[in-house]
């Protein structure tokens, strides 16, 4: 037998990526899977976690090939690594990434790059004094469909000039009362949760568009913030809230207004509605699990999706996917370090309005002024 | 620096299946595509098509460790091959299948299994014949996730007793008639796509179940159909109608009404109404490609799935990893030969229904008494 | 004080329809209540019940000027009356019908004209012999707004040609039982509750249109039907079912296919799909009762209509409406003792089919065939 | 013949309300045919426009029964009229309202009470100076039945505790610029249409609730707005804005958030979310016309509602009978001046919030401190 392509070599087998993953717990162990299953352009090579249990886990579930470690330092050291994706603990995202950068490897990071916007400032430097190395930031909502055919709708003029963001990141109410722990660390639902409402909202509204905007540094004019312990009494520790509303004002003349809460009772429930001056794009207005319709004696409904896991199932592993083709093919990251950085700081801007109940506006060099 | 895996053993690899691809047209590559890329279980050894082009296009695509051929029989006489897909054109499946089954291969074979049920019964016979192999059709809606809870629901009591299927398969109006030369080798309407609809059925009514028909071979009672040529009147010279609609009174006391057509303006719409004593389910009452609405000078509205690419590709890629944990695991196939078969002949009576405008009935052994 | 029209005379009070109404039970109250108080262009001026207690129930609700009675023969002799809506008990209408024309009333008749064709025929005689006279069955889903809105979709072209007719009318269950006893003299789940939908069919496939069939008695080519009991045993005795199915194959090339049911364990659902060769039009998919969504632990939900009374609300009032305009306006009724005619006709036939499991087949006058 | 109740007098007609409706504009000729045929238990006894033609085309469209009048004195000096609708140009609204007070006849007078709150404090006294006078302000979405429905299930306790309303009013964009001149007079877009919102949240919220409140004065902490002309340069020179969001924080807890806006392309969209704390309600999260929907080449849809007359068509009808209802059986009126008065309050704060960019807080004695 004599295989069409066998020996003769015309069949090129398309280089991957030599992928390793740091982290490995829920979302590293489904990150890993991911570049491991799911991106045939990449190969994942390495995987680690400083806890041992967890990587023991992800042998039952990882190839053989993939070689696991318990030191992070020894994926960053191994020349074979072209490409990470950090999804440890937050607290070490900033240095991980710096190390890295440092070390030549391509970083896809998951948010945030660090529950304060003076952590994320040397990483933005460190991207800086690195162009040859791509670093690209997990807002995992940029990789949806629905996210990416409403941001095709925008870009290729579809909705004419558009001139506000509306969005709700409504995540599941959790009885056990393990987001009142996590919130301590977390930076407040501004930088937590919100991240990812201003994030679209920056992506959307062009909000850095260097043609629209050219010498300015100023991309935000003023923010607004407001909250709410609905559910969570224990957040009056951290000074924290549930739920909580926000608007910014940006200064190419858009606006985005959004509701973050930990208090939904149907599940998880992500929408965001995008107007233009010909048309409105609603994203997910009403949440459903599939595409099942119930019909009983509580009415005609739909079962909802209880986590971001449900929601973002195909993301996750699109962008990995889009990851890998960035470095494959030398193109730009869709979402950068600065991307994040500004968020982060809009971020921060929002939760000190929410503390002072007044607007916090910024100065001509785009930095938010916290009196 | 040491692995944590690297040397040690402790790391198994998970057995991946040996699986081959024969037909590497529009939806063999995509098959084959799915079982390299998407199927962790599963290796793709092997592909095949007569066509040399399809393999020249295919080479382009799938892993260089997969071998490629002009000839199916080189595949199944390979002994590395454990399992094949079979998804050449139709004429070619009952011997292509029945080779494979005798070699000794699992199949995982693309409906119908031939457009006629005579051609079909040498397979049925093939798969009986060698209990040691597996043989499932690929009838691909089962492994729809929505299709996949609806499913779940109704077998676990939550709709009461199912009474009546309803379904439609509204396939996209194609303008360049390529569907009425098609339409001269697909079988007629019933069983090229009426087949879906049938299977789907069958497996929402339990109309087989041993428990409560124990010795009887007939399950149905009479079947009844309707067409008319809507958009391609040179479907006449075939006998073919491009909307039909059928009724299906089974054994058991079920019904199943479904719709067929070629003449959708606005997209592939597929939906199927599970009436239950407790509870109705629907699946996919309204078509969409996405989870984003459009609010504009035409209402509110949405895009729809363009074809059953788009609405169906999450199940292609279930489909052969169900496949392959069914041989792994060493489970049923949840989609038999005999299903098919059955399906087949159901088919087939609608066809002759729709002929003579009148209903066949189905004699004790559970054959249509076509008159 | 001087009012502006008060004593010159040039505001015309526009003529009043003198109505009547007969039949004073649940549905009759709410026409009379519909023509008393929601019909500025008529005045309801009597009003009978041969059942005293309905009545004086009325008397509550009825405006004064409304002159009550018990006998249907004062009201059709009474010269005042120049129409009459008949609500009385189905075994009543076909003969205060013939009665009302003779008087020379026009007349509003709920459907059906009565549970067998030939206790029809003399009406349609009785209403050919009085063109002068004005006689509107009232099938109420034409008087919906968004059946009409459909409907003006079709006449408008906008669907291009119609061909296919798909609809339902699923009743809530009812755990009393009342419909066993009351299907024993309701001709059957055809006659009794398909009619509307062949109503609905005949209208929108304009099967009767005069232009395309000019010289044509014959407007239905055969019909089948199919029918089980899911929820009540008991309608064995009087041979009808709670689940039926129907295809309706029309001379003119178009069809109809639908489903009857008294089970329906999330409220009243009727639904209407309209295929057209450039679109399809879906009347109320998915039952809602009002505009709200309710998201809870259930999902994400809206309540249904409980019966006909809440989903044809409005409907109900625009039929009285309508008649009262087609008879001060001198135009011709929208449905007409013909329609309401050919619609039993053919549901005769369905019953017929049921009951023989076999299709029945209209000869070139226009009658079934009833083998 | 014998009239069942003809002459012994048993049948008491229900006392009608003489009703009067001032100012025959586009509204104000709906009002009073709403009161002239909709409104059983009313009778339009008298109606009245300054403006000579719009006596004249109401005249084609009222009873005969109802003087007109061009001076709205007449009508407020006429014995009999017992309660007046007011829907004249917003100007004349407080002055009206008051003369209509003293004359001790009954007001149902269109929102808003004025365009600044210091003219309607008068009116507040008045109303407050004859409690047998019922003066109820027709913020029309309460008396809309999905509305009701919603506020139902609040009171309930369906959805645990409210606390938090997020609502659109956006209205259909007027390309003719009628809104450019009309902003000038109407007092701003907060102030025109926000008060909608305003209004709906101040009910759902329960935040004058003199049982959680019981001495408290200050119904609001705080508030907050943002603006921008997307559509309408011209109204730069009135200072108003065409597209909007305000954020509420009231004394109780709970939170407002909702968007006005003149710029939409697809219709009159006005929504409603309301989160409890065991179920969030959303009325009208799309909006449509009716129940149809359209399946063609633009996708699945549905036409929109041009503007708030088709929106709340119904619920314009159920106003003037529950005000009607109020009066005749005694009942407390269920939206009040003192409603109107706080909200056009908190719309006043929202403009001088907007213009100021800053929150403005409230006091004590529950004023706005505008500084």
């Amino acid at each position: 037998m004599t295989a069409a392509n066998g020996t003769n070599g015309y069949h090129h087998e398309p280089r991957k990526l030599k992928f390793a993953v740091l982290g490995l717990g829920r979302m590293g162990l489904r990150h890993a899977s991911n570049v491991a299953y799911l991106t045939p352009r990449a190969e994942l090579v390495a995987a680690a976690d400083a806890y041992a249990p967890s990587v023991e886990k992800a042998e039952a579930v990882l190839p053989r090939s993939t070689r696991l470690f318990t030191s992070y330092d020894d994926v960053l050291n191994d020349a074979e690594v072209e490409a990470v994706l950090i999804a440890t603990e937050t607290a070490s995202h900033a240095s991980l990434t710096i190390k890295a950068i440092k070390a030549g490897k391509h970083v896809l990071l998951e948010k945030p790059i660090s529950i304060d916007v003076e952590a994320a400032r040397p990483v933005l430097k460190a991207a800086q004094a690195r162009p040859d190395v791509k670093v690209m930031v997990g807002f995992v909502r940029r990789f949806d469909e629905s996210y990416q055919y409403a941001y095709d709708q925008v870009t290729t003029g579809k909705i004419g000039k558009t001139y506000l963001i509306k969005s709700a990141s409504n995540d599941t109410y959790d009885p056990t009362g393990f987001f009142v722990q996590y919130s301590k660390a977390s930076g407040g639902i501004f930088v937590d949760a919100g991240i990812h409402d201003i994030d679209i909202a920056r992506w959307m509204l062009d909000v850095d568009n260097p043609k629209s905007l050219p010498n300015v540094k100023k991309q935000v004019t003023s923010v607004y913030a407001s909250g709410n312990i609905v559910r969570h009494p224990a957040l009056a520790e951290s000074g924290d809230v549930d739920s909580a509303l926000a608007i910014i004002n940006f200064e190419n003349g858009t606006t985005c207004n959004f509701h973050v809460s930990r208090t939904s009772m149907h599940g998880h429930d992500i929408y965001c509605e995008i107007y233009g001056t010909e048309a409105k794009l609603h994203v997910n207005p009403l949440p459903s699990l599939n595409k099942v319709k119930i019909l009983d004696g509580y009415g005609v409904r739909n079962e909802t999706t209880p986590s971001f896991l449900e929601r973002f199932k195909e993301a996750f592993a699109n962008e990995v996917n889009i990851f890998t083709d960035t470095i494959l093919d030398g193109k730009a990251v869709p979402v950068s370090v600065e991307d994040a950085f500004q968020a982060s700081q809009i971020a921060v801007a929002l939760t000190h309005s929410f503390r002072t109940q007044r607007p916090v506006f910024f100065d001509d060099e785009g930095q938010p002024i916290l009196e």
